[in-house]
């Protein structure tokens, strides 16, 4: 099971209506976060998913205002009495950026690792999820996020009891381990259905749509997507400013088939994101207007449902 | 004339109804800024009053929670179209620390000067302003700032006809220069009357309370104070946490003889600090329990003046 719960939609400079793009993630107790800008840590305060358990906090790239807001939350991170080290995934010159920041934050009781991730790595989280990252199409080296969460293939109890596998041993089979069972050795195909389709999303901030990105986030139940322009707003040319129209994010999301579509890092140019919501839909339906607040459960059983912004 | 505006009243943590500690003064159409916490930029979006005329920021000291809101304001200025060097002034290590938080804004289109004032220093703002600071009583180096603008004597014209000074020469005589007509020099003090009192405020957290800091704010029109805990709160022991209860606060400014105090700096601890209105006026009347948008205007012709939220 996966929580997701977007904390800001904006783009370049918070607005009092509309944080900067942030999202947070809760899987197995812990919490993951993609980027950090200025004022994220009101945001995180607002919905109380709580900081103690921050275990992991994924950067996108090193502009200020996906980055700015992590030395205040190292302090209330602190303050709220983690002591287990806490990582920081991001692209290169990730570690000289914390470096620079914890000038204000030089004193925590947990240790920060960072970890400098570059296109194709791959990477586990503390609670299961695992990731993976691609390089974004930006002015400068960003990185796409693709988490996925794995889901065992079904145990059959029946056929186990038929075998005369003992109960004990019933875990390792689970885990894809072969068991003896008197002189015989038992294999998992003999007790386990085949592989089953595991949960997973994307965060994809900031960049130009491209064939490598949709084939990377192809088929995630939930993609959050920048949207950075209106629909008609440099449509002629977003090219050139590194990053989407809602329209061409909306395409992406189609082409690459995913499950459903978060917009999200909206310039301050866009008044007001929900009145491209139509048009939005029109190109894919299954998509979303972020918004602060805006949340969701990813489920073995229910895939995508939506969230009230109570979490 | 001098606009002071209070942007947020918080100490230690930014909350969602309580952005952190800051003011911002106008004069001669130049900004000032005295502190800069996280958050501080979106607060001064909110009131409009601008960011391409910042011309100084002064820091009482380097924690987070008042200064870690200045790179994303760097690039918020620099988008408004600012090219003139900016001042920050602030305590020794001031230099490093804006050095260390520009690893996310090193690139603007003007320069940013750095200067570390110590107790006892005095320096002048382009407007006209004129600033002294005083070393507060905290965990950490923090200076207390005490801002004057000066008035000019009054000057009398019908005395200046009256010795036959050609019009061109009145404002050498108003600057206080001697002048020469015919074959006499005439002296400032024949046509300008005795010295009168200017406009004056002073911005003090965070401190513990002391006879030092009373002197220093003495007789303002305005005292911006910490009044981080609650009377009763801490009340025990507040002098361990370098800091004053409301109570302590408001004792210090009517010692000071200062005409007006607003209250600011509140712990995460006061629910509602509105609550402690009627308590901190039994101590001294002119108290103002501080809120993001407590604005007023100090003139030579009418003192102190509350403006109403929209400045």
């Amino acid at each position: 099971m996966i929580d997701l719960l977007l904390l800001g939609t904006g783009a370049m400079v918070p607005l009092p209506d509309r944080p900067l793009s942030s999202l947070i993630v809760r899987s197995g107790g812990s919490l993951a976060l993609f980027d950090c800008g200025e004022g994220t840590q009101v945001q995180m305060r607002k919905f109380h998913w709580g900081f103690r358990r921050l275990d992991v906090i994924c950067l996108t790239h090193l502009h200020a205002d996906h980055v700015a807001g992590l030395p205040g939350l190292f302090h209330t991170v602190a303050n709220a009495g983690r002591t287990e080290p806490m990582i920081i995934y991001g692209p290169s010159g990730a570690a000289a950026v914390v470096a620079g920041l914890r000038v204000i934050a030089a004193q925590l009781p947990y240790e920060i690792v960072v970890s400098e991730l570059s296109d194709g790595d791959r990477f586990d989280f503390p609670n299961g999820l695992r990731g993976q990252v691609r390089e974004a199409d930006h002015h400068v080296t960003c990185l796409v996020y693709r988490i996925e969460l794995d889901r065992a293939p079904a145990f059959d109890p029946r056929k186990a009891e038929a075998l005369g596998i003992p109960r004990p041993q019933w875990s390792r089979l689970q885990r894809g381990e072969a068991v003896a069972v008197g002189d015989d050795m038992v294999r998992p195909v003999a007790v386990v259905g085949p592989p089953r389709k595991g949960l997973s999303f994307a965060f994809l901030t900031d960049s130009r749509a491209n064939e490598s990105l949709r084939e990377f986030v192809n088929g995630v139940d939930l993609l959050v997507s920048e949207g950075t322009y209106a629909l008609d707003d440099y449509e002629a040319d977003p090219a050139r400013h590194g990053h989407m129209t809602i329209r061409q994010a909306c395409a992406q999301a189609r082409a690459a088939g995913v499950d459903r579509l978060w917009l999200t890092h909206f310039s301050g140019r866009i008044d007001d994101p929900h009145r491209h919501q139509d048009d939005a839909r029109t190109i894919f339906a299954a998509t979303d207007i972020g918004e602060p607040g805006l949340s969701a459960r990813l489920s073995f059983t229910n895939g995508y449902e939506r969230l009230d912004r109570s979490g």
